[in-house]
């Protein structure tokens, strides 16, 4: 049996352009686009992480608007893939809901991913894949907005994967938390 | 010598949800996204092509604010990413600019991707990845809107590269253009 895997997008705590920690509002295309990758590579769930209320208030808006709402009607596509998105305050809640399924082996673990490695032994998308393929907890995959994950995020982890390049170095390596995601789950699962 | 390629954004004509053909609209984060995958995967330009002169302009002073303008002041990464975009009317624009270059070995080709296969003899990304290695034209990577390219454009097409699938069924595919955008250049560059 393989193991499950789940990924989040975290919005606090997160790095600011000067390396400064912030939180970050939420986008609405994030919401489409991860849920929609997530599903296209058969995922448990989208976690999307914030601690203010009212932006989480706003993501359950959203995700209503496109499931059970007009969106949803119009683009019964869309409804199936925000119906994977869960609203959580923080990622210990998104471990916690992970936890709760019924058919569970172990305590859920952290995987990041950040565009520079962080400066801690990383893992191959190769071997990465391989892990995945066998028994083993859930695996909760987390992604940062704004310039990364802070490092309390990256101290938590079980696992860092390595930083996406191309195989020519082209001298810049700046993809959207969107384009990311959907590289990540196509190595992993693709 | 490997071949050069670049990558069209196209708003029309594209399939709206019955099938009919239709024109889309801009929408500003598939410039951000696409010409940051662009640019991380060394290509040599991002066209996004558009019938109408209301819609060009529009992308024109997007382009202008985060490369000359005050976003390109603020995250100069923006800025060396959407130098990258042009802004044309039609693939023959797109196909025109590529040929103007210096030193290009014969007419550019057209490639297209669709979520579904077109119903011709598709090609692999390994396949497709082995081409690109060696010598021959430039190619002109195409990528619909909506609910994808018409098949006027795919019948222009020397080539089409197959869907992105899971390797595993998820029973959906519906990629957001800008992760299948991602997820192709990963494949065929990453």
């Amino acid at each position: 049996m393989s193991r499950k895997l789940a990924i989040a997008l975290v919005h606090h705590p997160v790095l600011g352009r000067d390396g400064d920690i912030l939180t970050t509002t939420i986008t609405n295309l994030d919401l489409h686009d991860m849920s929609r990758s997530a599903r296209t590579y058969g995922l448990e769930a989208f976690y999307v992480v914030h601690p203010f209320a009212s932006q989480r208030l706003l993501s359950e808006r959203i995700i209503g608007h496109w499931t059970d709402g007009a969106g949803g009607k119009r683009i019964p596509d869309r409804a199936k893939a925000l119906k994977c998105l869960r609203v959580v305050p923080d990622l210990d809640a998104a471990l916690s809901d992970m936890s709760s399924g019924a058919e569970t082996s172990g305590s859920p673990e952290l995987w990041t991913t950040a565009a520079r490695a962080p400066g801690e032994a990383e893992v191959s998308f190769a071997a990465a894949r391989e892990m995945l393929d066998q028994d083993g907890p859930p695996v909760l995959m987390v992604f940062g907005t704004g310039w990364g994950l802070a490092s309390e995020v990256h101290e938590r982890a079980a696992l860092y994967l390595a930083p996406i390049q191309a195989s020519k170095d082209s001298g810049f390596n700046h993809l959207s938390v969107r384009a990311a995601c959907a590289i990540c789950l196509d190595r992993l699962f693709g």
